[in-house]
């Protein structure tokens, strides 16, 4: 039997419960002390969204583990609706809060571990908290939105910030007929991508009404005679109305705990930890939205708000207090996805747009290929932006948009970026193939053969949203694709079909910087061959061709 | 404008048509030349049984760059029809044979590419050309088959051969209403994959009334009177009628054009190659089914005859002969996947029963997860076996069964291979979630986890299909559960739920040999850590649960 201590865990949803499991396994001895300051502990946060929606109709499996199950299978003391307040580090207790009585206690700890996750920003304006604003963090928050706008006679609905949870919200709240008003400070929606490949999903909401107010942010709440809210102001002067109003605006992390009791705070504002996850002070271990971790594409440490790397460093730190020993933390690449509609968008690492803020120099590829065989029924295509390093090609993060295949194509890249993997490496992985599944070249690999080429410099690509003007400019796709649709802020492009190009080279002046294009770049790589092999001195691919050069003039011309 | 050479491809299927357009795209000055015995060149092989079947609907469909396409734009010189029958290496020249014009001339070549692929076995039997018999290779073969099928009275199939091809073929005869038999030598299908595993595939061809005759050979075909097949003889003695019989066998290599030039065979049977897929000779390389890979797994070269290696090692070696560089091959893992009605198989690196016959010591778990979260609508089991070295823990090999995100998972742990990596590096990797798309904690992650328990002896694993006789057998199943589907193969089991096993130990000996099972081996993770804990000494969990046992058991039986 291990030794018999006693962990109190403080936050009982991801991490909280993964630590108090795995702790329990670890040792049967220890006292466990599970403190929730809310209702609920290790309910489906992710689910939310798709609860208030009705796509997930029953409230019930929302409730992963139930306090029961955790007190019964378990033997964890969960305490539900109990704050810690107070953390005394030298004499190993704890004040806790208990809300239900409203008593407080002190509470001794062998080992605590912090998991108290964040809470969302609410921005200091006026009526900021009247009847009919939300913000999502927990059950209780979901059944009052859900309260609202099913039973109230809601009719039109205003999200705020147009993130993870912000598109989640607008999908699921058009589930229940509301019209939706949607507005991001950013010139565009998800801002942790790249814009013009967000442009399949602002298509998408606007496709459903879905009215979008980008590069402006909120001002403040209108509310009606009764006090409730009545719509929003937005910072450009702009009004709409609305009579339910969702903040999804991001999340501060609940250092404060830690804070006041003299742990150190990250730079990105999490609680610092090392690999095990223990703060300054070993006997205390933070993890989840309100901690950092060691992110991989910079090697720094960074909050990292998910779902996975919470259960992730909760299991783990839950071993280490149990048992006295865990594996470390692994980096963590920030991967996460959303569906908006029937579009899927998915990230990891880091965008070009990103690597340029922290000053990393980052070269990209955007191709667009089919989720599986284009000759099997169904094939769908998918947009994908391979993001490395210049020289040693070493994966910084990729980008996929469609509507079937996008989750697999990510989790293949950021499964080769956890091992550091290039680009180079991440050409040969070997990927199942039959033809209602993928492609003999997948569209990883038709990344990664891109972005090779680059490197090698066997073919040169530029940014889908680059300015053409003073270059020549060939548009090699066929005279009917060119007239359908014309390459975008490209007035002046030279149309030459790809399979007529070596005949007529003499149209071209072979001195002059050159970009081809295509429809979605596989085209011009031949053309752009055909050009340098024959002089052509200086020769780009407009990454991701026509196709993906759309999509970052219409995001210019928003921004 | 790089050198003027000539390059012979012979071969104009995957890896022969990927060599011609890379090379051309390196090379502008050569001169291309692209030999194929058959009709037609780049045609999607592994989309015939798809054709077959009228899922896909348009033979046009299939020809994925026709020889008109790979003339303009890559100014390729296809010789369809035409056969190299004679490598001369001295004079670096080919003989050929033109089967449209029944003539033989030479072919001088600066780089020769041997890309002849392999040819169905044919096992020396009786009537084994009669008509009615076919194997699948080529457009012909699929046309051939289709007529035979759609507009002859064929009611009836045999198919000899449970592997990938014979597997679609069942599907997509059943399509076209054809009640099927099918025979495989091995005594299960799919037999690249450890037995237990394909018993849900088992289920569901017995399902649609697909007649199986496993650990049966085919003796002989059955004629009528026109001498047209109508049926099978097995090695048991057993016949079956049929109207229709396909030959599922495997290839074999055609390596005899390189063999009879001088050059070496691998051990394997295929054509020995460096990295850059160059033979003995260097201006000779060769690729795809006839060819070697380097094999992830064991380290060692062998035949990997799959599409997505052929057309990767093409790519490498088209460009390597054009320019005299190229990267080296990558490993391959020997990723597969086949689709059996609803149901999706796929395999990556070593099964058990591989590693055994290799003699490479390895251990494995097996894990059934839902797809994507549990409390998200639509969550489909999918089973993930995790095949790992006991020591290091570097990862061996996979397999997964279910019928959805099967893909996904084998190619996330594909890509972890590539890069030689372990069963911990795996439970850190950073997959997207959301709930329509995966789990926080993903199966991937679970197997996994259940890996790193066993090495670290947290957690000791029983394959399914253990002999339990003689062992304390504990299912912490509910009673209800228990009564449903008592646990197979164990007539003994005490079963003691998980949520009463603390307060029940009493009633069981801690000094005996203990194995737990539960439904899946979640519970039973649990219940082995209580046990050990309190001083069981020797508990193991059996892996996969119930439900994998039951599998095992049935298939231990059927063999």
């Amino acid at each position: 039997m291990p030794e018999k201590i006693t962990i109190v865990i403080v936050g009982g949803v991801a991490g909280g419960a993964s630590a108090a499991t795995r702790a329990r396994r670890m040792n049967e001895a220890a006292e466990i002390i599970l403190l929730e300051k809310d209702e609920h502990v290790s309910f489906a946060n992710c689910g939310l969204p798709y609860y208030i929606g009705g796509e997930i109709a029953e409230r019930q499996k929302l409730l992963v583990a139930t306090a029961d199950l955790l007190r019964k299978r378990f033997r964890i003391d969960v305490r539900a609706n109990q704050e810690a307040t107070r953390i005394d580090r030298a004499a190993k207790q704890l004040d806790v809060r208990d809300h239900l009585k409203n008593e407080d206690y002190t509470l001794a700890y062998d080992k605590l571990i912090l998991s108290p996750g964040a809470a969302p920003l609410v921005p200091p304006i006026e009526n900021a908290n009247a009847p009919g604003v939300f913000t999502l963090r927990n059950l209780a928050d979901a059944d009052k939105i859900r309260e609202h706008a099913v039973k109230t006679s809601a009719r039109k609905a205003v999200v705020v910030g147009a993130g993870f949870i912000g598109l989640e919200m607008v999908e699921q709240l058009h589930r229940l007929e509301l019209k939706i008003v949607l507005a991001e400070l950013q010139p565009q929606v998800l801002p942790p991508l790249d814009p013009e490949m967000t442009y399949p999903l602002e298509k998408a909401l606007r496709d459903r009404e879905v009215q979008l107010y980008l590069g402006d942010g909120i001002a403040g709440i209108l509310t009606d005679e009764r006090g409730n809210a009545s719509g929003v102001k937005l910072q450009s002067g702009e009004v709409t109305t609305g009579d339910l109003v969702i903040l999804g605006l991001g999340v501060r992390p609940n250092s404060q705990l830690a804070q006041e009791a003299g742990l150190e705070i990250g730079a990105t504002g999490g609680i610092a930890v090392n690999r095990f996850s223990q703060t300054a002070d070993p006997d205390i271990y933070a993890v989840g939205d309100a901690a950092e971790y060691p992110y991989g594409p910079t090697g720094k440490q960074q909050r990292v708000p998910l779902a996975g790397p919470a259960n992730r460093a909760g299991r783990l730190a839950g071993e280490h207090a149990a048992s006295g020993a865990s594996a470390e933390m692994p980096d963590v690449q920030g991967t996460a996805i959303v569906r908006v509609f029937q579009q899927a968008a998915a990230t990891t690492g880091l965008s070009v747009k990103m690597a340029r803020k922290l000053g990393i120099d980052a070269w990209s590829v955007t191709i667009a290929a089919n989720h599986h065989a284009g000759y099997y029924p169904g094939a769908k295509q998918l947009v994908l932006k391979l993001v490395f390093a210049p020289e040693t090609g070493k994966i910084l993060g990729a980008q996929c948009v469609g509507v079937a295949g996008v989750d697999k194509r990510i989790d293949v890249i950021a499964t080769a970026m956890q091992f550091g993997g290039t680009v180079r490496q991440l050409a040969g992985v070997d990927l199942s193939y039959a033809p209602p599944f993928g492609s003999a070249k997948d569209p990883v690999h038709m990344a990664a053969f891109s972005a090779c080429n680059y490197l090698d410099g066997v073919d040169l690509f530029l940014d889908s949203d680059a300015n053409l003007s003073g270059q020549q400019v060939v548009d090699v796709r066929t005279e009917k694709e060119v007239s359908a649709k014309p390459l975008a802020g490209a007035d002046d492009a030279i149309a030459i079909p790809l399979d007529d190009l070596r005949e007529r080279l003499g149209e071209l002046d072979q001195d002059r910087p050159t970009v081809v294009s295509c429809g979605v770049g596989v085209r011009a790589h031949v053309a752009a061959r055909i050009l340098r092999q024959n002089g052509f001195a200086d020769v780009q691919n407009l990454s991701g061709g026509a196709l993906v050069r759309e999509w970052a003039i219409a995001q210019r011309t928003a921004e």
